[in-house]
């Protein structure tokens, strides 16, 4: 799988899509652009960001925001509310543990189930 | 972390560094150059090949070799015996089950124990 292709896939912003499986965990890529991501957390599972492209904004609970670049990778860690956005389109890979739910308990219009993921 | 400065910290080809924890895995830097890497398997873990610079080639038993290039993603499935090499140097990201031996049951002048990719 190479990611160029994988992004061409992800047509919808906020859109996610599972391009590999590694051990308990799915490898999947996701275009960002805008806000529409609530604050959410996830009870059980880390969540581990990588930019490919673009810029990320990072909102954690009890912590400045922050501005991931391309080649920054960071782990929100489980139970840790947070947050993304960004103001132009911005590319990253997500790896999670398969039972993730994409926007943990909160659920809005964006939010999408792991067989959506799956295409 | 940015992965620039990681790729600064694995100064010796064939080491790989441990630059985060995401639930049961680690994701890590390595840069290969060379074949130095003996063909392994892990047995009970698949691991996650992901090209930052540079091409891998990719030999996969009872399968034809193939050339990973930058943006390639290839997951290697428990059991499976593998050997990467490259004649330049390739960075690369691997995201693997935490318990991973670094050439499985094959150890050799290269083989790195969890400890030594802590730092």
């Amino acid at each position: 799988m190479n990611l160029k292709e994988a992004f061409h896939r992800v047509d919808k912003c906020f859109s996610q899509w599972i391009t590999e499986e590694v051990n308990d965990q799915y490898s999947k890529v996701a275009k960002i652009k805008g806000q529409d991501i609530p604050w959410h957390n996830h009870e059980n599972e880390d969540e581990m960001f990588y930019i490919i492209e673009g810029q990320l904004i990072m909102e954690v609970e009890n912590q400045p925001d922050f501005i991931m670049k391309k080649g920054d990778l960071y782990v929100v860690k489980k139970c840790i509310n947070h947050r993304v956005s960004s103001p132009e389109e911005c590319l990253i890979i997500l790896i999670e543990t398969k039972t993730i739910e994409h926007t943990g308990k909160v659920k809005t219009g964006i939010t999408k189930s792991i067989d959506e993921q799956l295409y």
